[in-house]
């Protein structure tokens, strides 16, 4: 059983939240959900407003407390990459070695950590060019493994998401 | 009177196009909604959910059709990014050297256009990192005016942003 931390706020990708969820708990795993926003505070996605209760503000957070970083699409990553703790335990967690799952938007929190030089990724189609000017390699794939990083482009490259992100961490 | 093409769709920072845009009208200047919507659609700002109509798909737009371009920020310009209609005209239009007028996140339109690189810009926060593994001399002011490209950095500067973009559209 690994310990998750999701890295999430407001306006993010519900889909992409819930259905890795909601896999990641059904495989036995815990989920604790960090962010920008203080501890017991609500977040919500940004199409279906599912509302996610927020366990720790990243500010206190250590990367040793987890297993693996799990980071949701949609916007809420463009507001997560504006808070230098959010950026600085990002950074940490990819350069630990663990888990790192990556999806939609999520690599922009990445760029702003500045590590995704010289690995191979994909994302979502609007940040292909912020990807390959921060130094990485796009792979246009519904999934990449790079080592500890595994990211997808989109919705529909949920399952192979989830396949890739439960192996992963199962070999961490 | 000059003729600005607006480049907008859903979830624009509502502020960022109605405060100029009244201020751009007022000065006697006509506006022509462009989209990657269809023509007579109407798109939405995220906040206050202002609507605004839509008077031509960007598909078939001219730049010689207009004397300066206009591309208000929030997540408008992460849509209009992915579209390469939207990032041919952009590209063009700043080549062209008439007025450019981006305020927050309207530089992701610019970076996937590729017509950043060693110009001088601002813009929101989040995108710093991008704007600079893009090339751009990225400056943390108020304004920043490059030959025909006038930014700004959020909703606190549109003051100082209504003004330069009046300064640049009168000088073209």
């Amino acid at each position: 059983m690994a310990t998750i931390a999701v890295m999430i706020t407001n306006l993010f990708e519900d889909v992409e939240y819930t259905r890795p969820a909601e896999a990641f708990k059904a495989a036995g795993h815990r989920l604790v959900h960090l962010s920008t926003q203080p501890e017991g505070s609500v977040v919500k996605g940004k199409k279906e407003q599912t509302p996610v209760k927020i366990d720790q503000s990243v500010k206190g957070a250590k990367v040793d407390a987890f297993d693996a970083l799990f980071i949701p699409g949609g916007y809420s990553p463009d507001q997560l990459r504006v808070d230098p703790k959010a950026v600085e335990f990002t950074r940490e967690f990819v350069r630990s070695g663990k888990p790192v799952l990556s999806i939609c938007h999520a690599p922009q929190l990445l760029i702003t950590a500045d590590v995704v030089r010289q690995r191979k990724i994909t994302g979502y189609t609007s940040i292909v060019q912020d990807l390959k000017n921060a130094g990485a390699e796009f792979i246009d794939k519904e999934v990449v493994v790079d080592r500890n990083l595994v990211s997808s482009r989109n919705p529909n490259d949920i399952p192979a998401f989830i396949d890739a992100s439960l192996k992963t961490i199962g070999h961490a």
